[in-house]
Formats: structure tokens, C-alpha cells, sequence
């Protein structure tokens, strides 16, 4: 930390502290008029707003099949400009966010890479968060820092004119529109099977470091009867922080390295990169434990109606011949991220009574 | 190609087998309820297509030079997003694409340089054209490699969810869309004396390695009376293929090193760069052969209607002066690409003959 | 200069000589029917401009602030496609004509850094600019090198099809909008103390180099009864030129190292960034001269009407704690940029009595 920025913590100071509250304890600084403002975590998402998201969104989905109804949600928020900051680069996210964007209309003004002129000028990040919020109505970032949207959001707050921040993903622990999408894309394929309640999912892969699993674990204390099923190798076991919240939320879990032997079990499989941490050739499918990878052969092995969920991009865990598969909703989750974005921004802006009501 | 790659291949088996087959039996696979749905060779264009795109973009045209028509054609595809996918940069191209989509009211998103984050990642290229196509309804890309945005055609087709693909340029020989502008150019230059049939034109500089000659010559079977000169240094003679398919289809054509002596003859004058293969200083102009240049001396050898074009960019082929001269198209055939451009698109989504309608 | 360029020049004969005359000989050039076409130079502006702008910029904002006034803004000219080529960065100002242009409706294509792939194969910049012409109707520019915005305006002026330029800041010395919107925010924040006219303004820190405070300085002749104080260490003085341009027009001005001494006295600060030239350490707040900065405990020294303003981004010249005070203008500034832009394209446009008219 270079000594200007050393001084602007001091300027802004409260922030260090404010930064290491529990963080059920900060949520409502996140909120205006009672409702979302920023999305910085996955922990502001009650029961009641993972359901009103998931209709949201497939409402959204659903007007978007006809022509009439994509230009009705467009005419939504043309007046309203957003600014993707994704100094961490992130092609799906950015694309998902942008498009979401765009379906309901909003302009879009974007900085990818890792520097802009005007910290090659010196300026603190927090002049530079104050300046995109000078020209537009909503800043979604990404950045390898955690805690970094939270800031940004911390700081824009105590200004004349603050803006919605929204999460793309911060550091290693915080990416809400991740684990929100994951939610979707689960109720959403067991639509037909009365939703996520009383579901037996698998997560698979390197459950020690992964963003995506780590939330959507988080999530499961708002579903009644879950239970989930770790499947890693002994060097990927998921970690005691989660395992602890899930014992104290009564969720049950099990912890396996024997992936073929749970693949009858359970209604969802939620698989993840996984690779040797030292390995020395990271493009070799040997270093990536193929014991825990998903093969046409297995999708004999699971219930007609298990879905498999991947966050992308994949690598050798799940073979391609499976896409073919119904049950493989990989990439129709991708595209539930767009419509579950869209349906935050919608709310964030105030027009999601307005989608509802084309329903009524 | 790594490992990955190479088991990606396996399992989207067909490719290569698809790829070899010759370029006439596979045409009908980029069409979609009996027309044109990915645009991927210059050979997909016939006669019929020819006329209709240039009549199109002519309405198009038209409209755009009014308030008011400049705001029907932006409510033409408004709820339509395109991906510009450029890996090999080209501003031109990129432009021209981008403000055609702009003009039928389309939202762009846009990755131009050498690497996603995804492909980083070790994503396959076939994982990250479907990543796109879960966000977009068109997929607009150029890529160095041949056969690039055929196979993005190929593997979305397979998908549930298919978008057109529009070839922006991929590897050295397919470059449709700028063939067609070219034949736009040429029959707009041409609209007062009878169109492209019957005329006489010049193709000058480097025939051998030039793809918009090479294209523009295997579009010449739609019409009737052509007569093409061919221009150019020995070492940069037309290739052979090119010659066999004109004397199979009866196109007769002259070749020489002449370039004074053809000029009296042609009603249109198609220049190209020119660079000595090896030469030690590529930004010399002697090394760039000005016996095959166009100044400003020439312009009373040509015909008064003689039309000289030229892809652009350039760099000595044609003195500045020139083009001052009211034959000197080049400029209005760089405006002429952004409304054939804005015409395929109109056309893939199904609106031109909403524009047709506007006029009758 | 490579061979090329230097042909070009000769071709395009008559820049350097137009380049080399006095500004106030050239301005008609940049009109068009009698009104302003390209902006280049902040001596464009004259007191009925800066007030029609000034007038027109508080419309544009004071209609942003409801739904309806922002839909019909984004009416105005959506048939409209800006390019905005910042050669070089500048996030602010980009950002700044970027969602100017939203506010208006227009749609934009960006060109972003160094290099165009036309420029890599040896394109002229003149045959560059031309081309962006072919595809848009704007261009805002940004570019290192002095006069470039202006010779593109000249380029394009003697062609068949003209699209106006917008001058972003070429090299040091010309940033036409910057100056205007600095007078927009004075304006403004002068608006219940009778206006600019009259008033004392302080200008501090490298007035030398700066190229806001020397545009600003320019402008004041248009302003009555103003009076200067250039406040800044001895090597940052102000330069002769503006000196003998403000004795010239009567316009009173005193220079002093006396920064506290002076508060006092002035209805504005407008500071700047500062650092000594050969410095060994740039971020060292030692070297940017802290006699010449605004601190907190200065808060209480000044009028309680007394504006301060900065063009941003800041360094150590203004504490951080200044920005909760009502009187630091610099983050409205920053807004105000965007207003004042966004009335500059639509008196280009001609819409701008439109705006005018839905307050009639």
C-alpha cells in the first residue's frame, strides 16, 4: 500500500472496521427504503427473495420468447446507464451481465483490464469508484480483491449521489450472482418435481477452494430437507467453516471420495474444475483426479430425472458427448444467469412489479 | 493442438469429414426453413440472392438518408443482441459490422484481441462459441484460422439452440461479406448503364494472394458478359484454381502486366495492395511495383463512367489525388459494406421484407 | 514521418498552412451553415455560446431527473452513431462522452488505445479518419499529438460526406470541453450569487503546464469585471502568453506564492495538480509542494459562497475530508462535463431547441 492510499483509509476511515463485522451484521447498510440496493453477498438473499428472484426471472424468460414481450422489457430501463468495471477478466460474466443489460434496455459504458488511465494517474480507487458513479446508474465490477465491491459500495453510500453496486465477483469467497444463478437453474429444473425442497444434491470436484460450491452450501440453510453430498479427494474436502454452518442449520451432509457409488442417490450433481495444486502440466487430464470427472457411461447410472449442473468453463470433468444429454442443464444455467441477472437490476430499479403485472 | 483439443474433436465427431466435403454439397446446412440462416462462403450467394441483397441494402440505404426512416430501421431488431467476435483485429470490418447493427437497432457485445479469460482458462473454442451463443441471437466473428466461423456454424447447429454465424473473414480465403459489397459497389456504380452484366473490369496488384479478387472472380458465373483483365506483376499471377473455374463457366478472361495499356478498355478498375514478398523495406514504395499504381495521370485514359475500387486499406496503390475524382468509388464501396451488411442481417432475422414494404 | 505520410501531406497540400494561421482566422472553418459544426478550440466559444450552452446543459440535467424527461432526451437523436477514438486514455472523459451520447439516445462505437489494425498496415491516419466517417456520424477524438483533432476536421470538411469532430483534448494545450464545462459549473454554482461576472477566481498549483487553468483564463475575457489570482511556487508560474492575452483585455490579475493568504478573498479556488518536474519519487506528497494544497482546517478561511473546483483525478491537492464540505464543487464538476457534452452534440445536431422548447 503506497502512502496516498494510506491516507485516503484514513480520510475514509471507519472502513477497516466497518469491513470486519460479522456479515449478517452489515446487510441492511446494503439496503434503501427497506429494499436491495448493493449486492455484495449471497447471505442477503432470504427464502423469500431466492423465490421472488426465481419468478422474477422466469418471467423475464419468458416474456423474452416473443417479440412483443422483448420490447416491453426493454422499454423498461432505456433511461437508466450501467458500468461494467471488470478490472478481473471474466468473458461469461461479463457477456451475462451485459446482455442482461441490454434486455431491459440499459446502456452500458465498460473498462476491462487491469488498469484505467486514471490510476495510472495516481488517483485512489475510491475517486475513481466516485467518478463512474458520476456518469451512470448502476456499477457491476469484478476484481480479484475481495471485499473490493463491498467498498465500493461502502463508499458510494456516504456520498450526495450514491449508486447500486453489483457483485460480479470479488477475491475468492464472494461472487452472490453466482450462487443466486445456481438457485435458479436448480428450482428451475425441478420445476416439475415440487422445486429444490427435500433434494438430495451432490457437489463434486475440488469442494476446498471452490467459490461456487462454498455458496450455494451457504444457500441450502433457506431449503427444508436438503442434504448434500461432498465428493472430493482427500485434498479437496470441503472445509470445516461450511461443514460447521451446515451442522448448525441441521443440514445434513455426507463426505465421499466414491463418486460412482452416489450417483443412484441423488436428484442433482453439481460438478467443478478440479486440478493438482503443484501439478507441472496443468493441460494433463492425469492431474485432474478423472475419478471425479462425469463420463457418458455414468448417465446410465443416475435418476431420469438428475440434473447436472457445472459452472463453466469446464475442462476435463465433464465429457463433451454428455451436452447431449436432457439432463445436462450446464448450459441452460448459463443462460439462467443472464435472466436471473436481469431480474436483479429489475428489482434494483424498481420495475419488477411492472414485469409481474404483465402476468396478471 | 493439445490434448484437450484433440479429445474435444473426438467427441464432436464429423467435423473433420463435414469440412473436407466439397463447398457446393454442404450449402444447404447453413440454411435453416429453406433460406439463408449462417453466412459462411461467397458460394451461398446466387443470382437471385445477389439482386435481392443489393436491392435490400439499396432500400436501407434509401430510408437511412431520413429521421424518420432512420428510426423505422432502428425498430426493426431492437430486442436482437449481436456478439462481435474479433480475434484478428480489424477495425474496417469491425466498424462496418458494429454501426450496421446499430442502424437496425441491434445491441453489440464485443470481444476484439487474441484471448478470452475462458480460453485461458483452457476452455475449448467449441464450449466458448456456445458461451456466446447462450447470451446473443448472432454471432458475428473473424478469426485468422480457415474454416474458423464454419465451424462455429457447425457445432451451434448441433445445439438446441442455434444462432446464425456471419463469417467476418476467417483464414485467407473466406471473406463473403466483402465479396458481396463488392458486387453492391459495382451494380450501384453501374445502375445507370445497365448494371454489372456485359462489363469489362480490371482486377490489379496481387491476384495471387488478393482474397477480395479471388471471391469477386468466383462470383462473375451469376452474371452475363463479364469480361475479366487480369493485372499484375508475373510472381503475383492469378492461381491456377481460379483460371480453371472461369473456363468452366465460360467467363472469358486476359492477362497481363500492361496496366496503362488495359485501362482504355475496362468500365471498372479493381485495385489491391501489392508488396514484394521478401522485401526488406515493406513500408518502401518501390518495393510495392508503381507500374501497377493508379494516379492521378490515368484518370483521362479511363472511361468517363470508368468505376476504380479498391478493399481498402491502401497504401500507394492510388494517389491521394484520385480521389477528388468523382469515379474514384472506393470510399462510397466502404459505406456500401455497412448497408449489405445491415441488409444480411435484416434478412437472417426475417425483416426485409418489411423494409421492401416501406417502398411499395 | 515515413515516406508515406509525407506523400499524403503533399496531397492533402494546404494543412500545414492552414494549420499555421491564427485561431481566431480559422474558426469560421469549423461552422457550417452558420453554426458550429466541428468544436476544436475553446475560442469557438464566445459569451452568447457559452451562455446558450451553459442555458442548455441546466435543461438537459434539470429533464435527466424524471423519467419522462430522461425517455424523451434518449428521443432525440437514437438515429444518430458516435465514434469515440481516444488514442489516448482518458477514462474520465470518455466515460463522460460516452454516456453524454446515451443521454441523447446516440449509439457508439469506441476505439480504445495505441494502435488501429489499419494503422499496423500502413494506413494513412487521414485515410483512417476517413474511414470511420463512412460509419458514423460523429467523431470525439483524443489523441496526443497537438492539432490532430483539428486536421481531421479538415480532412473531412473538404470531402464529399463531413461528419463533424468533436475535440477530446489534443495535445497540451487543446481541451475545448474541459474549459466549457468548467465555466458550465461555475455558472452554476455562481447561479444565486448573480452569475460568473464579477467574481474573484484563484487558480493554484502548476499554472505553467496546466492546460485547464490556461483555457479557463482565455475564456474570461468573454466575463465581466473578473479578476485572477494565479497562486503557485515560482518554476509553476503562469506563462507571458496568457498574461499579455489578459492585459490585453483589461482583465485584472495578481500572482502570489501566498495560497493562505489569499483564501479569503476569492468566491473559487480551481486547483490543480502539481509535482515538481525532475522529481525522484512521484508519489511522494514532499514533492507535489503542500503549501499549494486545500486541507480541512482551510475549510474555515473561505466564504461561505466560495466554490472549489478541480478537473480531477487529485492526487494530495485536496484532502479527502474536503469532499463532505457543500462548497467542493469538483464531484458536480465532474457531472456537469457530462451535461455540458451532452448539449454540445445536440446543438450539432441541431435539437437543441427542442429541449428548449419543452420548457416554453
Amino acid at each position: 500500500m503506497d502512502k496516498y492510499a494510506e491516507q485516503t483509509r484514513q480520510e475514509f476511515e471507519g472502513w477497516e472496521e466497518f469491513y470486519a463485522k460479522p456479515v449478517d451484521e452489515k446487510l441492511d447498510f446494503f439496503k434503501s427504503d427497506g429494499r436491495l440496493f448493493d449486492i455484495i453477498y449471497a447471505q442477503q438473499f432470504d427464502r423469500e427473495y431466492l423465490d421472488y428472484f426465481c419468478n422474477l426471472a422466469d418471467m423475464i424468460r419468458v416474456m423474452a420468447k416473443t417479440k412483443m414481450g422483448q420490447k416491453k422489457l426493454r422499454h423498461l430501463l432505456p433511461h437508466k446507464r450501467a458500468m461494467l468495471y471488470f478490472v478481473q477478466p471474466s468473458t461469461r460474466t461479463f457477456l451475462s451481465f451485459q446482455n442482461a443489460c441490454y434486455i431491459l434496455g440499459l446502456s452500458v459504458s465498460e473498462i476491462r483490464g487491469t488498469t484505467t488511465s486514471s490510476e495510472v494517474k495516481g488517483e485512489s480507487p475510491e475517486d475513481t469508484i466516485r467518478t463512474f458513479a458520476s456518469y451512470v446508474n448502476l456499477i457491476i465490477s469484478r476484481h480479484p480483491e475481495a471485499g473490493f465491491a463491498e467498498k465500493m459500495a461502502w463508499v458510494l453510500n456516504q456520498t450526495e449521489r450514491p449508486v447500486p453496486v453489483l457483485n460480479g465477483g470479488s477475491g475468492p469467497d464472494q461472487h452472490p450472482t453466482q450462487a443466486l444463478l445456481d438457485i435458479y437453474t436448480l428450482e428451475r429444473e425441478f420445476s416439475s418435481v415440487g422445486g429444490l425442497d427435500g433434494k438430495k444434491i451432490a457437489m463434486v470436484g475440488d469442494l476446498k477452494r471452490g467459490r461456487t460450491v462454498r455458496s450455494l452450501s451457504y444457500l441450502m440453510k433457506n431449503y427444508k430437507d436438503v442434504t448434500l453430498y461432498f465428493v472430493s479427494p482427500e485434498i479437496f474436502k470441503m472445509k470445516d467453516d461450511i461443514k460447521n454452518f451446515l451442522d448448525k442449520h441441521r443440514i445434513p451432509f455426507y463426505e465421499t471420495d466414491d463418486f460412482e457409488g452416489i450417483m443412484p442417490a441423488v436428484d442433482a450433481i453439481y460438478m467443478t474444475r478440479i486440478q493438482n495444486e503443484y501439478s507441472e502440466d496443468p493441460s494433463s487430464e492425469a492431474e485432474t483426479h478423472p475419478q471425479f470427472h462425469f463420463k457418458t457411461k455414468h448417465l446410465s447410472m443416475i435418476h431420469p430425472h438428475c440434473v447436472i449442473l457445472h459452472p463453466l468453463p469446464r475442462r476435463y470433468e465433464i465429457e463433451v458427448a454428455v451436452d447431449n444429454d436432457p439432463r445436462a442443464a450446464y448450459w441452460r444455467q448459463e443462460r439462467c444467469g443472464m435472466w436471473i441477472r436481469a431480474a436483479l437490476i429489475a428489482h434494483i430499479f424498481k420495475v419488477g412489479q411492472e414485469i409481474f403485472d404483465e402476468f396478471s
